[in-house]
């Protein structure tokens, strides 16, 4: 397993109220090419702390991926930094231009004087399509590492990362390990009980680790392993669902409301929801899954006693002798 | 200025799918108490981990903030990193004990033994009351930098940080830096409008940063400044909100919903929302205010024919015409 770092870069991502999401995928996607990432930052725009980033990252990791800091404003110095920290001036790249040109000829534009900016890339930097936006990314190796710059747009980056670092990463046939996971995820049982069911499923040294993970949408249990052990993560993975039963009501990126939809779809029926308190919860979860126009019929959210009597035909007197929340 | 960096710790904050938000309120916090932070990271429950992270960091800044890993568990080694890095051996500390038992007998509980752990603190360190949560946090000083200790939930993490470090940071007289924002909020120009819009209001070299954050809900202007440009900032402010006109619908931490909410509020309005494709996302922003029931009678989220019909009204004739989503 080879070591990894993720550096965020933006001003917004310090002060300015917005988290990196990159990390989140990126990292999944890592470790599926034997990348375990052990440390992530983030740094503003400013050359030398980018410059101080890589440079500790590069010390510990053999793979430091950087997003943002790509773009055409003048803040946007992640390739600056890059370029002087490694010693390979920028030079702008004809593939960096011709793919920038085409990206905006599909959207009727010629690359501005900024824009342009966009395809200096670090000389001997290798670079990579960016098939979802103008800024190409690019990648080098220094000191040992390879340093990956992908955008800062998660659609750009997570598919930079897919299209052109995935499979680079893959082909090191140095690389024996790979992480795998399997993820089930629970509702009605507090976690101190699915910890209780799950006491002894994972033996200590079997090369399987068990997560669990809170919130108010239930518990997601993990099992994590290298692809040595993959046989064990599945034959435990069996064995955590039965000792969690019905608890159990999805697995990996399932979602309860894509579950729920599901057998709606599978047995003809629609659904009609009443919310109160919840404000509407409940039906813009179940509207987030593609298709669930053909099993939701209708959504009615009742604020007042008023719109509880009309559109619930709730007797007032009902309403009246228990209250509108009882 | 000084120098902060924020650490915050847990492997669910690398693979595991979990953002560290700690770090969005305590870059306010501390800015707001003259510390800028440079850089955050993220580190799982790595003890050398831990302490390689807590040792760039102190080079770097003087104030280092760490959230997490302060728990009961066997994983929660932040206690053991900082007291194996600083040469500072772990005490059971009385002052610790108490507070812990006094949170818990207010929920009825004694402290098992591994809560007991939670009172175990670095030797010479300062102990942390954590109003809201059983683990105390501590900070100290190694090698002329304030290590911050916090526990991980984001209540306690603020809470602990609001009684006990910020009034110890801002009664360093030395510092006359504190940082100051103002924060509108636009919808309905893109980005490009809003920057050619505000050209020229903010002129280089005078010690105010105007930032320009783009999404979905619409494009936020900050002004920051150090406090000394204060009264730049307020006359910056009125400059802004002349230039953008009604575009700007809110400023500080207030939201669009709560704009709303206030207008309807004040003329006595209520207000029913008919929606289709947005799913229930207008009812559900609006129901997140809290008194909104007074104003908000009620939600349809009309997703069939049938639906827009029956609730709204809609003569089936026109549908047919035009389609549902005309």
């Amino acid at each position: 397993m080879r070591a990894g770092e993720i550096i965020a870069i933006g001003s917004e991502l310090l002060l300015g109220g917005r988290l990196d999401t990159n990390s989140l995928f990126l990292t999944e996607q890592l470790a599926s090419v034997g990348v375990e990432v052990r440390f992530k930052s983030v740094v503003g725009d400013v050359e030398a702390d980018i410059a101080a980033a890589i440079r500790t990252a590069a010390r510990r990791a053999k793979v430091v991926v950087l997003t943002g800091g790509l773009g055409p404003t003048r803040d946007d110095c992640t390739r600056h930094a890059v370029a002087r920290l490694t010693g390979r001036p920028l030079r702008r790249r004809p593939e960096a231009m011709e793919s920038m040109r085409r990206r905006l000829a599909e959207w009727g534009r010629t690359p501005t004087g900024p824009q342009l900016r966009q395809a200096l890339i670090p000389s001997g930097a290798e670079v990579l399509v960016n098939p979802v936006g103008s800024a190409p990314g690019f990648c080098l190796s220094w000191r040992g590492c390879l340093v990956v710059a992908l955008p800062g747009v998660p659609a750009e980056a997570e598919r930079t990362f897919a299209g052109s670092v995935a499979p680079k990463l893959a082909l090191d046939s140095t690389v024996k390990e790979r992480l795998e996971r399997r993820v089930l995820h629970t509702f009605g049982l507090p976690e101190s009980d699915v910890e209780g069911r799950l006491a002894g499923v994972v033996r200590a040294g079997s090369g399987v680790r068990l997560g669990l993970l809170a919130s108010p949408l239930g518990v997601t249990v993990s099992l994590t392993a290298w692809r040595q052990h993959v046989s064990d993560l599945d034959r435990l993975a069996r064995r955590v669902r039965v000792r969690l039963g019905q608890s159990v009501y999805a697995e990996g990126k399932d979602t309860m409301e894509e579950v729920v939809g599901r057998h709606l779809a599978a047995h003809h029926l629609t659904l009609a929801v009443a919310e109160s308190c919840t404000g509407g919860l409940v039906g813009h979860r179940l509207t987030q899954v593609s298709g669930s126009s053909t099993y939701l019929d209708r959504v009615a959210v009742c604020y007042s006693n008023r719109a509880k009597v009309d559109l619930l035909g709730i007797p007032e007197a009902l309403i009246r002798r228990h209250g509108a929340v009882s």
